[in-house]
């Protein structure tokens, strides 16, 4: 569409000015996250909803039957990710995507990924019930599997045309498990691709999202506006020994595949806090072959993780994680495989959007500090497409991923003011 | 039965004399040793027949055969332990017991257990075949679940008096899967506890078995003596920490289970090294929860196992894991817990066996040396209940528990001679 009718359509919207006194409404926010919570919720008073397991689908479905309640119009791709869709006079305005996830981590936390979808979806009947024409379309988007059951950032990769077919096989062509989830949920494997949207369709990317750490908590304020979006690199390193015999295998003989798993997990611990400051490293599993009590390991494979907000750095830790691994597996007589299972590299977030919190949050009185994101979010994907920004809002102690996650309820509501008021900034800054 | 009837019917029997040219026939015993190790064979070219698995159960179904074809009388008890008889002319005479398992750990090896029930099924050939009545019944023996796939010992604990339906019962009055796994083989889990024999009706218990160690390899011997078997308890050890998002909870506040794990792995390993010379140590398996790459492990559960001769000294051990375990989560901020799951006091084996095993060597002109079983067997069970001996052949590399066991088949017939000679020995010495 040339600019010229493109500024045309503009003498079609309404003035900024006309939105300045909207606010969401936090009863009405409240009442769709108690309802989504109770969607696969946990007896520790968390939600298990893993994606494309069936208390995921059964999200999904409520989602949307909310979007259609409310009246926008539901929108799927071949991705599964799933939108409610606010339009606009001109139908070849571009739209302004906001949302996150409504899966979670096994046993995680009720406000990880629901709060930036269902402040989406608030966002869009605050502009609805505003009755003034937007220069943009509005979409709500929760994006498949962005905690990474299957895949991590699986929706967000399929809509900027990072997933093709062979993205849900593995070396062997094959990856029944997923593929049949996949099928399940009515997505075609074989179609993923076609999920690709052009970036000149979209305005931008806004995401609310919890912190999940404790940047905001400790400089008192109630918003964080993101700068960028740390880079991860996932690991699966395998320790092989010999099994044997625990009670009669000599001991200059044992070669104890998790004796060196464990030296590898405590001297990365000290290597990564010594020697990166600003790295983050995680074993969260460790496998055990044979596992039986009475034989010395043979196999030992650790699933670990490492983040960096710099893409050299990471890839530095990655090569050092390496190297510590040799040196542990030398150590027991073992031999040692690294294999890199996942790689995010670090994202920038736009400076348009970062400016349009950041005024937005000036706006609302709501005081605001950049902050890093360490943890990965569909953002991070969307940042290489199109202007991306995060609002993040405090979470209790840092907690996530877990049950006891907290974000008080006027935080929420802060953050989905911001969410709003900078929508609006990008929609008419255009 | 009174003892001047018992010395009426030793005039019924042979002299000693008529059976010292006796030997057992290597290439009958290789025949079956060859077709039992087809039954749960591994690629790698060992075994696995876990306790009343489909393969175990195969192999007892061949072992009946065996048994049915060479005209002895089968026999089974209420904990599942199966047996062939040769029946001597007085019926009230009492049974020598020969035997071992037909069970095997996860992908183990071809000689673990099979060798002293096979070898046990070819003396008795060789005492029918030489068709001179004997002054005991002499039975093979395979006793159930010998490795603790579900219960360690639990065929000869069953033997021994040592077992009621509460043993196949949880803390809960259930454990579902064991007792479908016992119906499933005939068992009926309530009755186990009439397995008991007398053990007046015993006149002894022997049992041959691969060294699993290098005591004899270093010494340069074919016959291990066995003269005692090393006390074993096995520790379930749980750290407790807290789960969080791995890339933002702060590193101060991570309390991760599995660090505190590791740590106790190796320290655990030095101190067993450093502090109790003949002590040994084995952590056989960790589950971590929940497990994900980016979740700080909440839950880390060890299986750990300590062995020693000195039944005072194994308790020590224990006490001492016990802190080292609680010392290791003051360092991550975590709570432990240790239950011990098993446990089996240290066993001597009867000087009378000793002396049999001992002095059939000699006279087969085998040199034999006295040597310490860091492996639990079933001869343990039957020590306190009645004279029980071991006899032991060398394992190459000592390397056992693992398909690439190996133990030269002119050991094995030594061994299965000994195991004759030794039995002859307590048949005519009582």
């Amino acid at each position: 569409m040339p600019d010229s009718l493109v500024k045309d359509m503009l003498s079609l919207t309404a003035s900024p000015a006309l939105f300045a006194h909207l606010r969401v409404n936090a009863q009405r926010l409240r009442a769709d996250f108690d309802q989504l919570a109770e969607i696969g919720a946990t007896v520790a008073g968390g939600v298990s909803r893993l994606a494309l397991s069936n208390e995921d689908l059964e999200a999904r479905a409520w989602f949307a039957n909310r979007v259609e309640d409310e009246g926008f119009v539901v929108r799927d791709d071949d991705a599964g990710n799933l939108s409610g869709v606010l339009h606009c006079p001109n139908p070849n305005a571009p739209t302004l995507l906001l949302g996150s996830h409504l899966d979670s981590v096994p046993n995680g936390g009720r406000y990880d990924g629901a709060v930036g979808v269902l402040a989406g979806l608030e966002v869009m009947r605050v502009l609805r019930d505003a009755a003034q024409p937007l220069p943009v379309h509005v979409e709500v988007i929760d994006f498949t599997d962005e905690e990474g059951c299957w895949q991590s950032l699986f929706g967000s990769r399929g809509l900027t045309g990072q997933l093709s077919a062979a993205h849900v096989s593995d070396a062997n062509g094959d990856n029944s498990a997923f593929r049949a989830a996949l099928t399940r949920a009515g997505i075609r494997p074989d179609d993923i691709g076609r999920a690709r949207r052009d970036p000149h369709s979209l305005a931008g990317y806004l995401e609310l999202h919890i912190e999940q750490g404790t940047q905001l908590e400790r400089a008192g304020c109630t918003i964080g506006v993101v700068t960028h979006i740390v880079g991860r690199s996932t690991l699966k390193i395998t320790f092989n020994g010999q099994a044997g015999h625990s009670g009669t295998t000599e001991p200059e003989k044992r070669r104890d595949a998790l004796q060196g798993a464990a030296l590898f997990i405590l001297r990365a611990h000290t290597l990564i806090r010594d020697e990166y400051a600003d790295g983050i490293f995680n074993c969260g599993n460790i496998t055990v072959k044979p596992g039986q009590f009475n034989i010395i390991p043979e196999q030992a494979i650790l699933t670990v993780e490492c983040r960096h907000t710099a893409a050299p750095v990471l890839i530095e830790m990655e090569a050092a994680l390496q190297y510590l691994a040799q040196k542990c597996a030398d150590e027991y007589a073992l031999s040692v495989g690294v294999v890199r299972t996942a790689h995010m590299p670090a994202a920038p977030m736009s400076p348009r959007c970062i400016q349009a919190i950041e005024q937005a949050a000036a706006r609302l009185n709501l005081a605001s500090a950049p902050v890093v994101s360490y943890a990965g979010h569909d953002a991070q994907m969307l940042a290489s497409f199109c202007a991306a920004g995060m609002i993040f809002v405090p979470s209790l102690g840092g907690v996530s991923h877990n049950p006891r996650e907290y974000t008080r309820w006027e935080d929420v509501t802060a953050g989905a003011n911001v969410l709003l008021h900078a929508a609006l900034e990008l929609a008419f800054a255009r």
